[in-house]
């Protein structure tokens, strides 16, 4: 078995790196491999550190894990890169958005149709965008033969970025697939025995096949509809506690019934503004925290993120045994097994994003796609001609990629008649002076002195 | 000389087809040929017969003219099928935008980004579109050898729609590019000296080559602004009376600025709603009617065609002479010597919108892009790899793409959703109930019977 060099960019983030060390340790095969943790602070590194070499001795496994600050030091020569990073702390995305909401934009300039995830950073993810190019940069310079798998959002617009622009080979990845779980066991089958396919770009991705025994299992989505979701939906507005339980919520169904397929993941957070107007609308179709996107579901997501670093010290510090933080065996997490599958030539399908190049029928070649693809040591290898609806493709896809497109431009070419008119196509909108001064207002706060240069 | 038959849908349109029988008797290698000249209102007719002798005996010519109500008589086994026909009178529309107005949607649901024109009729357009697709369907089946020419608006949407969906050999031809002349005009140049190209959709083209005694004449413009515009804006805003009189506005000269090319022709009546908010924002751009698309301007446009009409009445009745009505030659219409490019196999260049393949770089192959091209007996040569900059292809063109996808994907497959979806793109939408009750007035309106359970 080969013992290769994982550089892991952005590794500071500690409840995926957690997971990632979990599922390396799971990975006989990768065993001899230096993983090199960077990140900019050194001390979650030290944490991470801590914690791999508690949770190796605890479990078994053979790596050699290195924290650095210095990123080259993780690419050169690496095998595999990841990056995981996110520009800034949450709080400057969050100051970009108080200055939005002051301006007649809730939720910021930055959440469109079909793309309302609070850190799903676009138009506004100048410093973002410029770190994933940088780091792209590096890996064709210096680990030329590397796979870089692209895991920091916006997955979807980044992927294509650096695949249209670098000669790095650029994976781009992502969970939320994983939804179509939630569907089935919801509506009480066994998520094991589902046979599914979900397509489209990242975090807007719809279920084209969803079989069980064999059977179409459609028609009994429709049944739970008509038969449960009622009632479902009353206790859910009673109980729901995570504002990620979104999957089977209002919001879901009438998707389905607007346009036709059931929508899987994070693509629930998005569509149009009528499900996102306002708090008010927001909890109608995603339940009492109003979903993730709201002003209360993203202050609980933030909160807990922070809580679970907290466990994690809590259990170094006290020597109490790591296991029981995670799931037995692999965690579902598709990164380590399709590193072994590119590492070690073993083909295996994976939920993957790649420039089209034909995947799906009706869309350009060069924009990224989300689909299931078989992986092997030659790297993706496309399936072709796959299909959506008409009213997928046009009412949903069409202006996501739109909205990708004018976010590429304005990184690529600068200049603030983009940031205007991403905003004259927005139902918040009432005057171009608004859209001017908001952005203006957002490009003078400070960090964003640079950006300000290349948007105006 | 070929002795063909051409068959012209929509005659009754009578200021047009004036003109291009006009052109006709000045084009003697098609002489000989018969000329149907089909329209449902049987009064028009009778007055453009009358009118066709009488000029034909005037200044010459040899022509069949042949009045028809009867549209296969008019297309089966013709050699050039016209489509020049709109579906339903002005007051149609103007009812649809009254009701739009009446909902919060200024100047009508069907009025967006980079299609302001008033009777450019894409979503609201369904009897339009569903009278050219049948034209094209007899042209498929009666006259299969035929072209196309596709002159009803709304000719980017229609011209694509028809290709995609036909065997029709259609070309959609427009006269806006002509603005070019006046650029050079109000510049101080003469305009038969100008070498120029616009390229993009239909109604959004961009000067690409602005050319004079062999040098760039972009830095002409550029000085005239700088110089000369001021003084020019201050009388034309005290003496505009044409309300297509906005080649030189200052819309036209603030689009340049924005996207770093000069706007051609109906493209000057496009831009985001920063240009159209109200008749107040409107006649800062467009002059004091307020351009074409103002309620001031529309009325003027609409009242100035029936006072041809009236002159062309008086002039038949009085037995006056009509050579004075027209220019001397050929009016600068392109079709005419099309017809005989097509037919004679005469190779010329043209203004032409046909399915791009390649002709601009960027754009799907299946978009109909407006373009220069060689036109002979076989038809359309579009050059290759044309190129506009990426903020005007990101900035406007996709918009503008984006909206004749949806309208195509409504017209062919119906449904309320994307009539509720057009408008949430759209910053006069505050609430989807908005949204949903103009449009389920526009479609309860006598007459739209059809339409409505076509979008239910």
């Amino acid at each position: 078995m080969a013992r290769i060099k994982i550089g892991v960019i952005g590794a500071g983030s500690v409840a995926w790196s957690s997971k990632l060390i979990h599922d390396l340790l799971h990975m006989p095969t990768l065993y001899g491999s230096k993983v090199y943790l960077m990140d900019i602070n050194e001390e979650r590194l030290r944490l991470l550190k801590g914690f791999a070499e508690r949770y190796m001795s605890e479990i078994g496994g053979n790596y050699e894990f290195i924290t650095t600050t210095d990123r080259l030091e993780a690419i050169r020569d690496a095998d595999i890169v990841i990056n995981t990073a996110m520009y800034g702390g949450h709080q400057y995305y969050e100051e970009m958005r108080r200055i939005s909401e002051k301006h007649g934009y809730y939720r910021g300039v930055n959440s469109t149709e079909w793309n309302m995830v609070s850190d799903y950073h676009t138009i506004w993810g100048y410093y973002q965008w410029k770190l994933a190019m940088d780091i792209a940069g590096e890996t064709e310079e210096y680990a030329p033969n590397a796979w870089l798998i692209q895991l920091a959002n916006p997955v979807f617009e980044l992927t294509t970025l650096i695949a249209r622009e670098t000669k790095a080979r650029v994976i781009g990845l992502c969970h939320g697939h994983m939804g179509y779980r939630e569907i089935a066991h919801t509506i009480g089958l066994d998520p094991d025995k589902v046979d599914f396919e979900a397509i489209g770009f990242n975090h807007v991705i719809w279920l084209t096949r969803f079989r069980y025994n064999g059977e179409d299992a459609y028609p009994l989505i429709d049944k739970w509809i008509e038969e449960k979701a009622e009632e479902y939906w009353q206790e859910w507005r009673k109980t729901q506690v995570n504002p990620f339980d979104i999957q089977m919520s209002p919001a879901a169904v009438d998707m389905y019934r607007r346009y036709g397929l059931f929508p899987v993941g994070d693509t629930v957070r998005g569509g149009t503004w009528m499900y996102h107007w306002n708090l008010e609308t927001k909890k109608q179709w995603f339940g009492p925290t109003g979903g993730p996107d709201s002003e209360i579901g993203w202050e609980i997501y933030l909160t807990h993120g922070e809580a679970w670093l907290e466990e994690l010290e809590e259990a170094l510090k006290n020597n109490s045994p790591l296991a029981p933080m995670f799931p037995k065996g692999l965690t579902g997490e598709t990164i380590v097994p399709l590193i072994n599958s590119l590492i070690h030539d073993e083909p295996g399908t994976y939920q993957v994003n790649v420039l089209n190049m034909g995947a799906i029928e009706g869309l350009p070649d060069n924009i990224a796609v989300e689909i299931p693809a078989t992986v092997d040591g030659k790297g993706v290898k496309r399936p072709q001609g796959l299909r959506l609806p008409g009213r997928i493709m046009k009412l949903v896809l069409w202006p996501r990629m739109l909205r990708a497109e004018m976010a590429i431009e304005g990184f690529l070419e600068g200049g603030f008649q983009v940031l205007v008119d991403w905003l004259m196509l927005d139902p918040r909108t009432k005057s171009e002076k608004q859209a001017e001064q908001a952005w203006q207002e957002i490009l003078s706060i400070p960090g964003n002195e640079e950006m300000k240069k290349h948007y105006r």
